[in-house]
């Protein structure tokens, strides 16, 4: 049994959903389906859950809001038309949305979250009734219903072990199960929503609930580049890599998913799947929990820009049990979450991400490290970037930071810092946010263009 | 004025104490001079200081020491005799001997100190005496009457701020001073001892409060060498480095000093200059504030074993505020001091010195992360050795990375860890104990004599 999902582009319009509903009658396995709202269908255009989000702003604040509902609505219905459907799917839709609208005019906080879930619950209701329509026998299951129970908790919810047994029963039902992406209840019954981009996490907690044999998900490219395609034209595909690479890969800036969405299927170990909708024949990349080649190769460079290094330097800080411990404190106690804490002996550097230290609380954080810390030297240096290079058993292998440091000099990009030995599966190095496109153009070249380092480095067998 | 002090080797015979007298009436303005005690003749000798604390042991425990007191005796005895001083010397330092003896015996703690402190003392009486007779006016300073006021702490004397105006005073007298090394006063009168080697402290103790214009440190070596002469044979000399340099160096295993010993004199900005009493003609090396060239050079290498990883991984560590915190609040609980935590997105590894967590100790710690920080995985990885390497403005120097990188690469050695990016003059490697030595001589190689790198990488002007 597969579970499936499908991102915004592959449900935006009427041609979309046709096309994926040949992809789930195509293999009878395709059994649980999981969607996203209605994303762009051109450059210019608006996804329906920016739509909602304006609507409920405008709601919020007592203004107009009829033109927006009015686009809304046009989308759904044309999709609705276009696919031959009876006027019954859009009213359930819109019964949602208006019940949504009223929460919010009665100040039920609830309603932001209602209204915002629309745009998949819209999505699940037209792609159940298509099927039906064409003959597969399908439902259409809220999340409540699902058991997707979660943990209410600001910038997103977090699923709760419950929910896995209680997905797990969804394996007796027969027919064809499409679920909204996106939120989940809390054990009161309460609507929240996971944080942006949350219906990979659906996806992931529902082919964990359900054992699956594959989590396959369909979004627009054939399969996941090794290198930001923005920054290195026409990068090699990934065939496969580890859950572990995926991680690495995922929090230094690879858009593909979404940092955290992969867990729920990693823990069961599930099989992922990453394929292309408009072009399903494609192989696809394939994330797994092992692969029996460990050769220690580089497989995906990551980079991402937004980082600063708070740097503190005092005589004899390295004879002072407890020093790092109150400075980490410090941060803590003011809400501001960090990245790594490279030290020396008589310095230490701490590497947020800048949004964790506007200007204000960078002023309270510096003045208490003065006071409390009686630092000789406290700085703060922004615009940092961090370039990831990732790949199981490269930091066993002999030579891959020779190379990385290499790259670096050839392209004259001096390393800010290098932080590697906690992880195994990555190497990570900071420079100067105006280096990073030539750092990583070079890092490319040196681990994927050179025949002389090793041939073929991302294409494994498993 | 010139502070200058001789360590064990230039005072551990009539001999040599002739040649330091030598050294000090050859320039005038070496007017205040810091001890060791006696150390050893020849490579079986036992060094006095260590008499002295086999004998308060065997005072302690009650044992006969009548052996061990006449061996010390015999020492100071022959001496006085050789340099053709009055017994009175030898009384001024059995009264003191005897003293600290009654003390220990009524089981005064202090005694302890005051016999450790007898080797100094006695040096100090008697290179002033020898001085007198040869006709240089000379005094014995007590630490006491000098002003260094220290701070009572296991382990170790810490100096008191308050020293530093009561030190420049003596610049007042005119005579040439001997002031014995390893030994200051609390506040309350109570005799304390700095940490073994402690003589470097005084030294630059004195040096500091009396705002002398050069520390001189007779050793017996030419010169400071770029490397451990025990894994690479005849290696480079320096000619000079900064103080950031000695003591990144001096951390990491260089054993010419003290690691914390120059700090006092680092922060009044007293130039260092390290000489040989055996050849005093020699150069020697100077240690500076700041250096007029700083080509960002690797100045020096240095190596320690006896490190330790502990590794903990989490899912979802990185979104977890206060986990780094936390896992440093467990240690500094029970009381263990780390060295450095580099961290991953879902892994952390600390590596501390091997002598912080005895087994005993280790279970503690490991049962505490697993039930409070509810890790996925916790693991110990003993027998690691640090390797750093060392020179002003070599982090802002493109390609000293990838030279190091290609060293490890040469000698076949993995890098286990990589900190580098918060001290500005070093870098920071972590192998495996057993692979150190390749290591560091491939590193040699690749730094100090490979031309096509840097020429003459050690020799700078100032």
């Amino acid at each position: 049994m597969k579970v499936v999902k499908f991102g915004g582009s592959s449900v935006a319009n009427a041609d979309q959903i046709h096309k994926i509903t040949n992809i789930i009658e195509s293999d009878p396995s395709r059994k649980v389906i999981v969607v996203s709202a209605p994303g762009k269908r051109y450059k210019e255009d608006t996804k329906i859950t920016d739509l909602l989000i304006n609507l409920g702003e405008l709601i919020e604040q007592n203004q107009s809001s009829e033109d927006i509902y009015g686009q809304i609505s046009d989308r759904f219905q044309s999709m609705i038309a276009e696919l031959g459907l009876s006027g019954d799917v859009w009213s359930k839709i819109k019964d949602k949305i208006d019940g949504s609208i009223d929460l919010i005019k009665q100040g039920d906080k609830q309603g932001i979250d209602a209204l915002k879930s629309c745009g998949e619950d819209g999505s699940a209701l037209l792609v159940s009734a298509y099927l039906q329509h064409k003959g597969t026998p399908a439902s259409y299951v809220n999340p409540k219903e699902a058991g997707i129970v979660v943990r209410d908790q600001p910038g997103g919810a977090i699923v709760l072990e419950e929910s896995f047994e209680k997905l797990f029963e969804l394996r007796s039902r027969e027919e064809t199960l499409v679920i909204p992406g996106f939120f989940g209840f809390t054990p009161e019954g309460k609507l929240v929503t996971f944080s942006r981009g949350g219906s990979d996490i659906t996806g992931s907690i529902v082919a964990a609930g359900l054992k699956a044999e594959l989590y396959e998900n369909f979004t627009d490219v054939d399969s996941v580049y090794c290198v930001n395609p923005m920054i290195v034209e026409n990068p090699k595909q990934l065939t496969s890599l580890t859950y572990r690479e995926m991680r690495e890969l995922s929090y230094a800036g690879f858009s593909v998913f979404h940092d955290e969405a992969l867990i729920p299927a990693f823990k069961e170990k599930i099989p992922v799947c990453i394929k292309n909708t408009n072009n399903p024949s494609a192989p696809g990349t394939m994330i797994v929990a092992e692969l029996p080649e460990r050769e220690g190769h580089v497989v995906g460079i990551a980079s991402d820009t937004g980082f600063l290094n708070l740097y503190v330097s005092k005589y004899l800080m390295n004879r002072e049990i407890g020093f790092g411990r109150r400075l980490l404190q410090i941060l803590e106690d003011e809400g501001v979450s960090f990245e790594h804490a490279p030290s020396g002996i008589d310095d230490m550097s701490v590497v947020l991400r800048e949004n964790q230290l506007p200007k204000k609380k960078e002023e309270v954080v510096v003045q208490r490290i003065k006071d409390e810390l009686k630092v000789d030297m406290v700085m703060i240096e922004r615009e940092m970037a961090m370039i990831m290079i990732v790949g199981e058993g490269m930091n066993q292998t002999v030579g891959i930071a020779s190379n990385a440091a290499r790259a670096f000099r050839e392209a004259g990009v001096n390393i800010e810092m290098i932080n590697q030995g906690s992880s195994e599966v990555s190497m990570m190095f900071g420079v100067k946010s105006h280096n990073l496109s030539t750092a990583v153009q070079s890092l490319y070249k040196t681990f994927f263009e050179s025949a002389s380092i090793t041939k073929d480095p991302v294409h494994r067998d498993f």
